[in-house]
């Protein structure tokens, strides 16, 4: 990462910044869900990408695990005002004080949603997204299958490494 | 920057992150507010801090710049949900949509608020940041003079490396 | 509405205010839809409730037109930090400034959520309602249907005086 | 209240609604602050005016009180997502689960603020409210002396009644 031309450079037009994904999921995740948002933060930040996240536990903290092992940026937007409420792996806390409001944050900071299971939140989240123009990719979350002709919907990835790469592609 | 340890080690205490400061004024700002600003931006980002400020021109524009070109990491909090609005020189836009009200959040998202020149956006800025604790440095803003009797309030810097300094000595 | 013993007592304990139901549904919602709408305005506030809702057009501005049209109390979240952008059936406008971050407030400002029809937006205003413990009708709206098991869940209603039946009945 | 006319009539321009008057100042106010706000609370409900305010105690709950009184309406923009934290004086709680940020709401929400007594929330009020071209009545709160050049600034108030009529004039 620090190596990347974008972290030197002074003028950084937006193609040019890192691109921002967010991780999206339980905050009480399932360890199946924890080892695929680990292996998906991993990817991130080998591409040179900046995980977003919630900053709490579960699906965020594994995210954020696996960017910091690569040495990758992670920004954690916490629910409280607080950022000694943040994991351990986040390295930019952002508090906001907005409780769950901050899960739009969440997704208006990224260029690309991947959302790891999840239940409500992550479907709030996910409509939210899609609503803005975000790329959403879904890795055993909602699908939306309820309304087959609505568009932009949700892509299927299978894998972490189908996921992340998805998110990079310049074409959905 | 990238040989600060806090960068590459995987746990973050919250003592081992990066220090956040916050940059505060106008987004269009006199030439002598915005040399101030661009001065603060760099001894920040010599310090291994990180720049947080609203992300658009005047003052956030060029404390921006100055932590920029010392390598340091720049966060903008925009007004708008749209990353394309931010300065060039901030490295993590986070659109928050939230319009103005995002002014909370640059001020929580920060340990220290450092105020130069500044209006009426800047003095609410100011409360919110002492109200919730963060320290608040001020080279040319309010100084609450009003009410000489506040804690706590404003401390006065009369350069930026007496504000840097204040912002990132451990004892007010 | 000016009989309710609500709105002359003095105290007001949380049961004995008036209901607040949300009604969430498209800014340009089809004619069936804003009938649909303006019938269950009517019918809320033939029941001493207050309709809550985004102010603007469409199925907010047609069951706020229903309400007034009874001498009901309607109030309107807004996107803009302006009131005059309120329906002209909006009694009590609450300019938010947040843009589209409004629609939790939405939701988390009402007791219950009558969803007619509607696209993303309607579907994230459900998903926090359903997380935040609010009962959600859907007339015509989103199911949910994907995750069968997923609970609490929309309660279905055929007509408007289900939905308003349902939503102020005491028991899910 | 309810012998209002724009309680009755069906359409709205927003020059016909009930002037929305916010109440600032202290949840534990002194004994003199909350009976100033009392008065004020109780002034407001008899010109037809809805009293806003952030639904909690002190100088919020005196003045709610002396707006139900007199049958008036009152509104309360409440820090959490909770419906009953609100006072008992509170005709329709607004839960906004924003903490502190919906301070900014509360000053949006109104076409006028008076501010009573107060610290540092009530100084980020009045500065939001008056950059937003809301008019300030201060009664005993701040003055911003410290900028005797600023404008629009505070009004000063001596009395509720003063304040009162300052807030309903049609010229500041």
């Amino acid at each position: 990462m620090c190596a990347d031309a974008a972290l030197k450079g002074s003028q950084l037009p937006s193609a040019a910044r890192p691109r921002r994904i967010a991780v999206c999921g339980l905050g009480r995740a399932s360890e199946s869900d924890s080892a695929l948002a680990f292996e998906v933060g991993r990817l991130v930040a080998d591409r040179g990408g900046i995980v977003v996240c919630g900053g709490l536990g579960g699906v965020m903290e594994a995210a954020c695990r696996g960017a910091r092992e690569r040495g990758g940026l992670t920004v954690g937007l916490l629910p409280t005002n607080d950022s000694t409420t943040a994991n351990p792996h986040v390295l930019i806390p952002i508090p906001t004080g907005l409780g769950e409001v901050r899960n739009f944050l969440i997704v208006y900071a990224a260029e690309v949603m991947i959302a790891i299971g999840g239940e409500l939140g992550t479907l709030s989240e996910m409509a939210v997204a899609l609503k803005n123009g975000r790329r959403v990719v879904t890795l055993g979350s909602w699908t939306l299958s309820e309304r087959p002709d609505l568009k932009p919907r949700p892509i299927l990835a299978r894998t972490p490494l189908e996921a992340v790469e998805l998110a990079f592609s310049d074409v959905a």
